[in-house]
C-alpha cells in the first residue's frame, strides 16, 4: 500500500494517520492512532479503517528529543509489521505557526525548518514539538519528502484591518497580530461546502469549529475575512478549558491584587476555565448536557451565547450572513448547541428545522430560513494528505 | 441662586459644573470647569453659560488628601466669589463604582461611602478620588446631601451571561464580571431618544459613546443589555490610547518574551495604544483626520472596523437593530467616522444621507435606511445633576 504518513506531534504525544493513494487518495484513513505519555509511560493506540482497535507499549529511552525519536522508530516499525507491503511515500505535518510568511503548505527542506524556527515564540507550546517530529522524520526516512501544513495559512487572506491590534506599531511589526487558528479545518470544510450550500458557499459564510478548543471564522468567496481566534489559542469562544476573550484589565488585576505571574495566568487561561471553570464539573459538553445541575447549563448557556454574540461580529466582517456551517466534535454532535445558537442568530434569518437537527443532518435549516445552516464533519488529516498529495504533483 | 454641584474627582484633577435648580433643573451648566495640576501646581479654570472664561492659580498645602481638601474650599470661595448669592442645595458626584449592588444613584452616607471603600479594588485609580472629594464635601459643607451616581449602574439590567467571563466560578463570585462604564452617558442619551426616533427607542439599539474613552451598549427597551467595556475600562473598542479588547494571550507573550510586569503592561495598555499607538501620530482623532499620513488613515480605519464588527455583536445581544446612535466628542462631531461604520453596517440596513451626516443633523439615516441612525450630544453631568435632583425629591 502507497500511503501519506499524516503526523501531529505534541509535547508528549504523537499524532498519526495513513491514508492510501491509490487508486486515489482516500478520504478516511486506513489506520490511526496516536502514541501518547511520550516522556513517561509511552503507549501506542491505533484504530484501522474497519474499526478494529490496538494497544501496546513503546520503550523509549534518554533524553526528550531522543524519546520522541524512538516513539517515531517505534511508529515506522509498528506500521511496517501491520501493512508488509506499506510504502509511506511522503509525510504531511501539522505545523500550528507558519508566521505571515506562510499562506499555503509547504514543502520542508532545512532551510524552511530554520524559518520556522523563528516562530516558536509565537507559539511555544506547539511549535517545537511539531518541528522536532519532521527533524527526526528527516533522520529516518531521508528519502521521503515532507510537508508542513500550518494552522494559521488559511487565515492569511484576512484584511489587515482583521489582523490588527490596536497597539503600538513597533509590537504589531514583531508579528504581534491576529493569525487565527483551525485553518486547516475551515479549509477542509470550504471546500465541501458548493456541494452543502450551493452559491452560497461562494457568499457570506461563517465556520464555527467548535470541540474542545473551539474558533469562527468568517469567509466571503470561500476565502477567511475574519476569525475569533488571533494571536493565540485562547483568545475568541469560550472553551473546554480555556476562557476565551477576556478584558485584559482582568489579567492586570490578577496580577496586582493577586499577585499571579505568566505561568499561573497561563494556567488559568488555558486550563481551569472555561466550560470546565464555569460550570465546575467537567470540560466535556456531553458531561454538561447530561447533567442536571444548574452550574452545568450556566456553562452550555454561556458556550452558546458567547458563539451568537461572536456571530454577530462576523457577519460584520462577512458583511452578512449566507450559511452557517457547524463543524468539530460539539459542533457536529451536540444538537442542543446547535438549537440554542441558532435560537440567538433568528435575528440574523436562521431558523432551524428541528428533527433534521436532532437527526444531525448535513442541511438543518427549515423552508423559512434566510441563512443555509449545514453540519459538516470536519477532517483535519484528510486535509493534509490532500495538501501533501497537491504539492507534490501526486 | 439654588444650584446643584456636579462633581467629578480624579487623582489630580477635579471637575465641576453648577446647575441651577429654579424655575426648574437647567439643562446645561451656569458654569463649569475643573482645578486640574492637584499635587503639583494645581489652576482653576472655568467657563460660565455666556462663554466667559476664567482662570487662576490655586494653592494647595500638605498631604494630597489636604490638597484635594484644599482644592475644594478653594473652589467653593471661587464659587460664591462669584455669585455672590449661591446656594448650593446638594452635590452630585460622578462615582466609577457601583459594584453589582447599586443599579441607581444613591444618598451618600458614611455607611455607604464604607461600601462603596470596597470597590476600590475594582478600580483604583478613580474610585478612591471620587471617595475622597465625596468625604471633604462632607467635612465642609455637613449640611448639604451628596449623590452618588455610578458609571456602571445603568448596565446592571444587563442578563447574567452578558456578564460573564468564562472564568472560574470562585473568580466570578468575587467580582471579576463584566460590569459595563460610561452609564450616566447611555442613560441620558437613552432618555432622549423617544423624541428622536420615536417608538424604535424601545427596540433594538447601539449607543456608540465615542470619545477619548470609548465603548458602546446594547439596549432593548431602553435598558442596556450588554456593553462592550466590561470590568474595566480597557476592554472593547480601541480608544485614543487604550487598545481596547486583546487576545489575553497576548499579555502573557509580552511577560514571557519582554519580561513586562503590571505597571508596563498597565502604562502600554492604557497610554500607548489605542489610536496614538497605531498611528504613531496623535490620540487626537481631529489631527488624524486632517493627517495625510497612511498611519493617520490607518488608525482611523481600525478604529472605525472595531465599531463595525462590536456593531454585529452588540446587535446580537439586543436581537436586532433598529437605531444607531453616536454620542461622545468623536460621535458629536467627526462625520467621517460615522460615514465609515455607517458603510460597514450597510449588511444591517443602515444607510446614511450624506448631507444630514456632514451637517451633524440630529438624524442622518436616509429615506432608505431599515435602521435610524441619530447624533445625540450627550450631557453626564447634567445627567447627574438630573439624578441628584429626582433622588431628592426635588
Amino acid at each position: 500500500m502507497k500511503a501519506i504518513l499524516v503526523l501531529n506531534a505534541g509535547s508528549s504525544s504523537l499524532k498519526f494517520a495513513l491514508f492510501a493513494t491509490e487508486p486515489a487518495l482516500a478520504e478516511q484513513p486506513a489506520l490511526a492512532g496516536q502514541i501518547e505519555g511520550i516522556g513517561a509511560t509511552p503507549e501506542l493506540s491505533a484504530r484501522d479503517a474497519a474499526g478494529k482497535r490496538y494497544q501496546e507499549p513503546v520503550t523509549t529511552t534518554g533524553e526528550q528529543a531522543e524519546q520522541h525519536r524512538d516513539a517515531l522508530t517505534h511508529l515506522f516499525r509498528w506500521l511496517a509489521a501491520h501493512n508488509p507491503d506499506l510504502e509511506i511515500v511522503a509525510a504531511g505535518h501539522r505545523v500550528v505557526h507558519g508566521g505571515e510568511r506562510y499562506s499555503a503548505p509547504v514543502r520542508l527542506s532545512e532551510a524552511v525548518l530554520r524559518e520556522l524556527d523563528e516562530f516558536v515564540p509565537l507559539a511555544p507550546l506547539h511549535q517545537p514539538h511539531n518541528l522536532r517530529a519532521v527533524r527526526a522524520v528527516a533522520a529516518l526516512l531521508p528519502e521521503i519528502p515532507q510537508v508542513g501544513c500550518f494552522d494559521t495559512a488559511f487565515h492569511r487572506t484576512q484584511p489587515a484591518l482583521a489582523q490588527a491590534f490596536a497597539l503600538p506599531r513597533a509590537i504589531s511589526a514583531e508579528g504581534v497580530k491576529r493569525y487565527g487558528f483551525h485553518g486547516l479545518s475551515y479549509d477542509y470544510v470550504a471546500r465541501q461546502l458548493p456541494e452543502v450550500v450551493g452559491e452560497r458557499a461562494s457568499g457570506a459564510v461563517v465556520i464555527a469549529h467548535l470541540g474542545n478548543g473551539a474558533s469562527m471564522c468568517a469567509l466571503r468567496d470561500g476565502k477567511s475575512v475574519a476569525s475569533t481566534m488571533g494571536f493565540t489559542a485562547v483568545e475568541g469562544l469560550m472553551m473546554g478549558t480555556r476562557t476565551g476573550s477576556l478584558d485584559p484589565g482582568v489579567l492586570l488585576y490578577l496580577m496586582e491584587q493577586k499577585g499571579m505571574d505568566a505561568k499561573a495566568l497561563t494556567k488559568l487561561l488555558y486550563k481551569e476555565s472555561g466550560l470546565l471553570g464555569v460550570s465546575g464539573i467537567s470540560q466535556d459538553m456531553r458531561t454538561l448536557l447530561a447533567s442536571p445541575a444548574p452550574e452545568a447549563k450556566e456553562a452550555v448557556d454561556l458556550f452558546c451565547y458567547r458563539i451568537a454574540r461572536e456571530l454577530g461580529s462576523l457577519a460584520a466582517a462577512a458583511g452578512g450572513l449566507d450559511a452557517l456551517v457547524f463543524t468539530g466534535g460539539i459542533g457536529e454532535h451536540a444538537a442542543p448547541v446547535r438549537a440554542k445558537v441558532a435560537e440567538m442568530a433568528a435575528w440574523l434569518g436562521v431558523d432551524i428545522d428541528v428533527s433534521a437537527n436532532d437527526a444531525q443532518q448535513l442541511r438543518i435549516d427549515s423552508a423559512d430560513s434566510r441563512v443555509a445552516v449545514a453540519v459538516v464533519p470536519t477532517n483535519e488529516e484528510g486535509m493534509i494528505a490532500r495538501y501533501t498529495m497537491e504539492l507534490l504533483g501526486r
